[in-house]
């Protein structure tokens, strides 16, 4: 290998780290989470930029693990919350923003008829469960094996800390199959709360499976048959796929969906969008957070969902994650290697068929790190507005020299 | 009464979210929760006022439910944070100001020796008990009958939408009674996870009260026996009584603290601080959240944290609360009325003696907001560091004013 990645302030950064936080760094960017010669700090972004605290500068493929859609430091986005915090951020209270936001959303979204505000992403899984129970009386959720729906005890992918209680109510079900779901629903019987799922199955680790149609429209039949409420976990994919929400294309409506990553851009905002049949369970549960009236996150996000909504910004973003799709295609032909890209282009999920414990996986996308590409081995990547086809060429060129760094490592295409 | 409050825009304003928020409002300010007369929607907040839809002003001794310590809109707090974000404050991972805020945490909290970052004090209150249950492998959470610690199945003070699975582990006793503290720690016996408590006991509609050092030493010393661990929930109180943490004056170190509110001074920020006991339980557990590596509100709190230590901020905001206190103490009196003023001055609970259902408290605080004085009947308020002695006075000749205004409405003070 040509170039080596700078990492003395990194490493300086972790032992400090390690010192005052438990691993040095939580979440997703633990050590164990990551493969080893990752950068671990950060030091700018800007547009599908980011620079580690090394100086490192990569074309950005994570997208801040989903809340970057318009690009880093967006102008227009910033440029509404700077002046509404102007104003003030936080008083003892909402301001009109809020109201102007769950009009926009209800004027958006298929399905929505309100709107509620938080700042987690498991905030609004959380209480559009709550809101599921109260407005029907009942207690059980189905759920997708496998899927993540948040890191707190009652659907955290970890048992350490969770007690068997905290899932007493929580049954799962296999994405895609019929049968399975059915029987879910008739264990569940006469205590069928919700069916939660995500816009498609986007689970780390594996190939990623588009809904089938089918399958959205059995969930919703039952829903509708026993007054149970259908969940759309919009986290991840909301906002990127679809203005008017990720099961705009197929037709089905939820009838609560959860957002937040891509809903303002970077700014820290959740919101459910929910129909009538749940406004009263909405009204009936109490939900609150210190800082959920906090109008700045909330001007971001109308301003936000308006670029979204009036330009190709989620077309062009697709568009990109094509042309990357098809150009890392191409190349890894060459050198023998065959992909498996799920998932929808802009929300890319790229593995190396016959790719025991990633061992090609995390060696290439170590090894594109130092050619200035920011990608990752076994978790969806994020495209945004900001990337144009100059980045994705460019990081089509890099693939290619990390082709060749890889079988100077030795690793050669695996017999499939 | 003289001066009548504007309130068309307000009512325009909840007549266009109760179409699409649930309730309009949610949380402290929705209409079931605040008395009637209450502006519900604000559009200003600077220093010690907030100005309310309509524009009119308040002197504002509500700040924001907590999070506003030093006054709002601080210019060094949000200057950090903007120089912080113009590097960008999202990327895929933690910056610098991460590894300087856990530093200046372990530096500043009595009992800290690490710490992990989140968003609503109900992350960190959440986190805490997970990492006890996963640093004892224990599972019963005992807590004190009323103390808020969140608004989550497991903790939230409503069961609506809750079901009993969610509250298996929780057992209560009463706050600063050791008899029945030993009783529920009796009755947990060997899964004795945890004691949380609330800096002081602040439930809402009721007198503050203060904790008992021996109480405080009997909950320290089952946790010594019993290996489980001593849970502050801060949130509310934490970076507002001293720096070093709530309990600093009273010598008693919990394992695990939460913190939140005034952490940033308004940027949306939680936190925990533990002890080596509870590292490895920490680091056992999976919690992360989209936005939690978030720099811009880490810079904010590093800012803040280091004017809470460096000046006598907290020092100046009990004085202020010290005058209010003796300034309601008096014109109460001379119009005839008791006052029940309890907990620190900077958090005072101000209740009427006799006041059965709140009809002086509701009717006193509505006119009071006709001559420009933000109060709250049933909550603790808040003093910041930006209120100064004339806005005290301020607040007390209203009071003075206010006191003429409920006679006039035919209020008298009750036989006790």
């Amino acid at each position: 290998m040509t170039i080596s990645l700078k990492n003395s302030r990194d490493a300086e950064l972790l032992a400090r780290a390690q010192r005052v936080v438990p691993n040095g760094v939580w979440g997703h960017m633990a050590t164990r989470s990551i493969a080893p010669g990752y950068p671990q700090f950060f030091a700018k972004s800007d547009g599908c930029r980011v620079w580690d605290a090394d100086g490192n500068e990569y074309i950005d493929f994570m997208c801040a693990w989903g809340p970057n859609v318009l690009g880093y430091g967006h102008a227009e986005v910033d440029g509404a919350a700077f002046a509404r915090m102007k104003q003030g951020d936080i008083g003892n209270g909402p301001t009109e923003v809020m109201v102007e936001l769950a009009e926009l959303l209800v004027d958006t979204i298929d399905h929505a008829d309100w709107a509620l505000f938080q700042k987690n992403g498991t905030d609004a899984t959380t209480a559009s469960v709550t809101i599921a129970r109260a407005a029907t009386g009942r207690r059980k959720i189905l759920v997708a094996r496998g899927a993540y729906h948040g890191a707190v005890p009652w659907c955290s992918p970890s048992m350490v800390g969770v007690t068997a209680e905290d899932r007493a109510h929580l049954a799962q079900f296999e994405f895609n199959d019929i049968a399975s779901l059915d029987a879910a629903v008739a264990a569940a019987g006469d205590d069928l709360a919700a069916i939660l799922l995500t816009a498609f199955r986007h689970d780390v680790n594996r190939d990623q499976e588009m809904p089938d149609p089918a399958f959205l429209q059995q969930a919703r039949r039952h829903c509708d048959q026993s007054g149970a409420a259908l969940i759309l976990d919009d986290v991840r994919a909301g906002f990127r796929l679809d203005v008017r929400g990720s099961w705009a294309q197929y037709g089905v409506k939820p009838d609560l969906a959860a957002y937040s990553k891509a809903i303002a851009n970077g700014w820290p905002l959740a919101a459910i969008a929910g129909n009538e049949r749940m406004r009263e369970g909405a009204a009936k549960i109490f939900v609150t957070g210190s800082f959920w009236y906090g109008a700045a996150a909330m001007a971001a996000a109308v301003k936000t969902i308006e670029i979204l909504r009036d330009t190709n910004a989620l077309a062009h973003s697709a568009a990109m994650g094509q042309r990357l799709r098809e150009g890392l295609d191409m190349v890894a032909r060459r050198h023998g290697f065959t992909l498996s890209q799920t998932g929808p282009a802009q929300m890319p999920m790229v593995r190396f068929a016959g790719d025991q414990e990633l061992r090609i996986g995390n060696a290439f996308c170590v090894a594109a790190l130092r050619h200035g590409i920011y990608l990752h081995p076994r978790h969806n990547m994020f495209l945004s507005a900001a990337h144009q086809p100059a980045d994705i060429d460019r990081a089509i060129a890099a693939a290619e020299t990390t082709f060749k760094d890889i079988a100077a490592l030795g690793i050669t295409p695996p017999r499939i």
